[in-house]
């Protein structure tokens, strides 16, 4: 079987396609025996076919991007490309933050496929275990790190304007995957769309508020300005705690398909705005034996310790490297503790509401847009779901509006205990 | 003589190449007479040879850009294809504003040469006009509608992002221009550089000062990420009244070689805060016949009229394109007359912000850095230059810093009578 053109693969057909690829076949012993290989398709995402495969000395993940949406299908085409923004960011992000992006053995541009690290059991989806309750000591220190050093090192803190203006060019081509955010994030809510649900009759009001909501309105314009116009630094994209695979002593992050030269701001926001769905759908998980609340405290310490550790690594990083090749600050004009400080203080205080602000707007997405979470979607009952998805979306709707009132993350987790 | 291959021209060999390029030579008649024709190298600017060409039926000018600066020469190497950039804006601005920017009739790439319209005199560069105190009745009307047009139909507002992206990865190429913007504005009159000059010893303390502002360099640090990071609209990049050909009822704008896709408020401030600098030369042009002073009120009244009707016909330009093809405020979700004013209010203050902000930092720049301008250079006595210079800088510092708080080009216009 060749496979010179684009192939969508098969249980069947990708036991070839490994056979062919060494880089894939040594992994696994396959390559030494004919033992037959377990395969088992898993891709639960919305996009792709993923491939769990495991042979006798290894096991590996296959993920194949087709032309379209996979849970839409054919109707909604979908540039496969995605694939190489996809392999190009693993390997980049996983440079800088190698403990936590699973490493990329193989990437086939014509067949858009990646073969990578099978992150095996234990390793959960963050999203499931925030559902469950689970407690995960290292997340704050991991995703902190993770974050830090691939929005720092990807931005004109450490790159010069030629390497920024490069590598900007080359993720423009991932403008497909842009546009699915900007309708699903940063418009759908806002209008009446076929695509919307939410929580029927009960956020009946809530979600036409919404689209009825003149400084909401004001407020994701000009985070869709952001968006779109501006190329801080290589973000994941879709940092979403669905996007994040946990075990109590490992934290990696997946699926980078959406990642483009975007405001940093988005990632971070991204992953925090999630934290505080999982917080918001607790009381929907409460039972009699577990009330969730000390649980709930949790996220909040996760919350506020993963901007303070991010914080203060995203300086440490600044300044370790204030005299190298980044020219967003040149050394010598930005030349002694004092104007550095001071500056350093304005970049994280913006970045702080920028990222409060894309948090807001991805919660608001996931109450009332085309795709909820399961944080919400798995409290069966209508009604106490409902009241926990209007405490978010009042919150997330106070949080886009007044963002730049919040001076610590301290301050925006005291509006969320008494939001909730 | 053969120009396959990049080859710099003179005045000889550029009858060559005219007569072998039937776009240009049809255009003066040296396709069909023998006749000599007149051909005078007047490139004054930096960076190019400039040749005007005047056959028997009609004129022309050729543009053509060497591999280096040419005020410096060789040691200043400077990629040949800015004439690519500045043919490829020429057309597009000249499409959107055809009767400010004169038409090109010819480009070759290889010899990265323009062969477009020769603004006869009494076209004089706008810069010389100011010194001469010449007064321009459709300056304001000519300049605002310009900037309305190729900033409104290059950006988010008339642009889908698949547009956008596409055009902002081929600008991304105009790198090296960018960088000798980032250099000369937002960079080296902030720290010791052997390009700084300034008029000594009268400003040695106030480029000191420059140097020592920490507030300073906090703002100029988040304009150079706004110039750097933000692609709002394909801007020309150089905008000051140097580029800019003006007779009692033409404006025509030139030059745009520094165009990219970058921040809006950078080709408006650029423009007025040269105006601004015209103002606070005009003292130092004043004589015992004319003091200048109602000049000076002329200049103010220009600046507020350029920003006003700019203000109008661009919100005009939005409402009739409201339904159009633009994805930044789609009009099912920015419904209705009220939440459209509201955006509309708001996008027009920012961007009054970041043309001050910019504008500030060009007056900067043309007094305590490496390139001056007429306006202040043909004054020539030093002390009298300086004190004219130091009232433009202490406004310029003044602006960069408080620019938020002016809430119309009329506070800006006062404030500057209160500066000078």
């Amino acid at each position: 079987m060749s496979f010179e053109e684009f192939t969508p693969l098969n249980e069947k057909s990708l036991v070839d396609y490994i056979k062919s690829t060494p880089a894939l076949s040594s992994k696994i012993g396959a390559d030494k025996s004919d033992d037959d290989l377990v395969i088992k398709e898993v891709g639960d995402g919305n996009l792709n076919f993923v491939f769990i495969v495991v042979g006798s000395s290894g096991s590996l993940v296959i993920k194949q991007a087709l032309p379209y949406i996979r849970c839409i299908g054919e109707s909604w085409p979908m540039t496969k490309e995605r694939a190489y923004f996809e392999a190009t960011t693993l390997r980049k992000h996983g440079n800088l933050s190698p403990d936590h992006v699973p490493e990329v053995y193989h990437f086939d541009r014509t067949m858009a496929l990646i073969g990578m690290r099978y992150l095996e059991p234990p390793h959960i989806i963050l999203r499931k275990g925030l559902i469950a309750g689970i407690e995960y000591p290292f997340l704050a220190d991991h995703m902190s790190d993770y974050m830090a050093k691939t929005l720092f090192f990807t931005s004109l803190l450490y790159h010069d304007t030629t390497e920024h203006r490069r590598a900007v060019t080359e993720f423009c081509g991932n403008v497909e995957l842009c546009r699915l955010t900007e309708q699903v994030v940063f418009s759908d809510p806002y209008r009446v769309s076929t695509f919307n649900r939410w929580t029927s009759p009960y956020l009946d009001d809530d979600a036409k508020a919404v689209r009825e909501d003149s400084a909401l309105k004001l407020e994701i314009a000009e985070l869709k300005s952001m968006f779109c116009e501006r190329a801080q630094a290589l973000i994941h994209g879709d940092l979403h705690t669905g996007s994040v695979m946990v075990t109590q002593d490992s934290t990696q992050v997946i699926d980078p398909e959406f990642s483009f030269y975007g405001p940093m701001g988005f990632d971070i926001g991204a992953y925090l705005g999630n934290l505080i769905l999982a917080f918001f759908a607790q009381d929907g998980h409460a039972t009699q034996e577990n009330d969730r609340k000390e649980y709930k405290q949790w996220i909040l310490r996760t919350i506020e310790q993963t901007w303070n550790l991010f914080n203060k690594r995203f300086i440490a990083l600044w300044d370790q490297n204030k005299d190298g090749p980044g020219e967003a600050y040149l050394a010598d004009i930005y030349n002694n503790t004092e104007v550095l400080k001071f500056v350093q203080e304005n970049y994280m205080r913006n970045l702080l509401h920028d990222s409060l602000g894309f948090g807001a707007a991805k919660m608001i997405r996931r109450i009332v847009g085309v795709a909820h979470v399961e944080d919400f979607e798995s409290i069966e009952e209508d009604k106490r779901r409902a009241i926990c998805e209007r405490s978010a979306l009042e919150f997330a709707k106070m949080l886009l509006k007044e963002r730049r009132k919040f001076k610590s993350i301290g301050e925006v987790v005291s509006a969320i205990q008494q939001q909730s």
